[in-house]
């Protein structure tokens, strides 16, 4: 069974290793987010990119919630003493491959070519697919102003409400290499719990990638970032209550409208299946919080129950 | 008293420890190579300014013979995983600073003023001048070839003989800012007991700097690297052997014609005193060996003792 899975950062991380232990590794590709991706330093950073295959290759700070298990921080506390850029957190494990990333760049490897040949390095079965290798980034509008999202993210701390999202450059951006042959030959399509407005949209803005979804054969299913009505991490609630108007699963399966099949959210959620029935999207309700190996393969099989029950 | 010291990396580094020790770090400007200056994973890394930087702000690491004290190695280890460029070894502190200094240059700041910021930062005393901010590169011509110099030094582990060095971008380069006006106003112009092909002569090729040293009115003293015909480390003394037609401190004194008005060197080579004195160059002999705070003081103390007995 081939499975293609959008994926932001830590939820989409997690959700992606759930899926590699489901269907097997090989059987993965990862589609990821690049909106967020920023320059610190010089260096091309791209924390969501990065997140799935630190994850996948089984190096990612889980408590951290980000970056390299067993890091130091030697390089950013110089940079720091010196007066240099230091707002964006680097370890020197993570910089060593922001280094390696950035000086292939130069050397003109495209972004999918670079992150295939790290998560080969690193191990890592899957295919990992940045959404495109063009120039697309995400800003946020806000009451306070239009930030780049990594400004409004990390040095802002996401406290500005945001009222809209746009993706500069996504209106020329082309899908990264096998993204598209990876939606149309996948057995599921799915959509990681991440936050819809900036980890999964950023995806979608690219065309190719979005008419190759609203053209499916596969059945596609995302996946509730939300717990009764709350994330486990990050802005995703504070963003749909304003942007959505509500937090429930219903008002995720409208971001999704036309997009996606089946939507998997959790028991605290159970009474809005109808809701979401209404919006022409079949309601799988289980357990979703992935706090465990077992219970993240759980979401990850009820997600691929309706593919394999299409089968 | 105010000294002006031309110094490369390591013997450079640790006579311009000797000199602040002796007149007092706020005394001194060290005017330092940047012909061994390479650019790694798009960092611009300057080894010998770094290794004076580091020993006068006591975070060298003597027993290396480069880069810092304390050291982690975490982002090249991570690059070389990677398949990146991880010829040039650069650890992670070290590291943080060529970020810095990167970063600062591509957003329009001087190499001067980085480098006095940066030894501000680290609490150094001493003026710290580049001997440009213009591109000076120095190339070595060997049997296999012409090579930029690291990739002969570090690379090639300097195994090649060299018949001839020269300074790429040296016609137009301009002196380091600051640099012409401590050459004129010091007491004591000193060339270090520096590699003088690929540390002084760098240094010498910025035609400012020669002009100024060659037209000056204090006193010019070089100490020699080489004790009983030997340099402490590096191939200074196989160059000059094949460049200069031997390792003689009068050979020492031929190389700095015209820019030197005395040579500090050891008493391994106390016979060639009137060898040396043919150039007009007026013999000090003293231990050399600056392998403790008291023997550095005393060679400090030989080369300002012109100084002194002019003033």
């Amino acid at each position: 069974m081939n499975v293609a899975l959008l994926a932001g950062g830590f939820g989409g991380a997690r959700f992606a290793l759930a899926l590699a232990e489901t269907v097997g590794a090989a059987n993965l590709t990862v589609i990821g987010n690049v909106g967020d991706d920023v320059e610190v330093l010089g260096l091309h950073v791209s924390p969501d990119l990065d997140s799935v295959l630190y994850t996948l290759a089984g190096v990612f700070d889980r408590e951290r919630g980000w970056g390299r298990a067993d890091e130091t921080w030697d390089a950013l506390e110089t940079v720091a003493e010196l007066g240099g850029e230091s707002w964006f957190r680097l370890g020197d494990r993570d910089l060593g491959l922001h280094l390696a990333r950035t000086d292939a760049l130069r050397r003109g490897e495209t972004l999918s070519a670079i992150t295939q040949r790290f998560a080969d390095a690193f191990g890592v079965e899957s295919r990992l697919v940045p959404a495109t290798d063009d120039r697309l980034r995400t800003w946020v509008e806000t009451p306070a102003g239009s930030f780049p999202f990594q400004e409004w993210f990390v040095k802002r701390g996401h406290r500005d409400d945001v009222d809209g999202v746009r993706f500069e450059g996504a209106d020329s951006a082309r899908a990264g290499a096998g993204a598209v042959e990876a939606l149309e030959s996948a057995d599921a399509i799915l959509l990681a719990p991440s936050n819809p407005f900036v980890s999964i949209q950023p995806i979608l803005a690219v065309a190719e990638i979005r008419a190759t979804i609203e053209n499916r054969t596969a059945p596609a299913v995302a996946v509730s970032p939300l717990i009764g009505g709350r994330t486990v991490k990050g802005p995703a609630d504070r963003m749909l209550e304003r942007m959505a108007g509500g937090t429930t699963p219903a008002h995720v399966a409208a971001v999704y409208e036309g997009l996606i099949d089946a939507l998997v959210f959790d028991e605290a959620d159970a009474d809005d299946a109808s809701a979401v029935a209404a919006h022409g999207v079949r309601p799988i309700v289980t357990r979703t919080l992935m706090d465990a190996p077992q219970a993240r393969r759980g979401v990850a099989e009820a997600a691929l129950s309706v593919a394999l029950a299409s089968r």
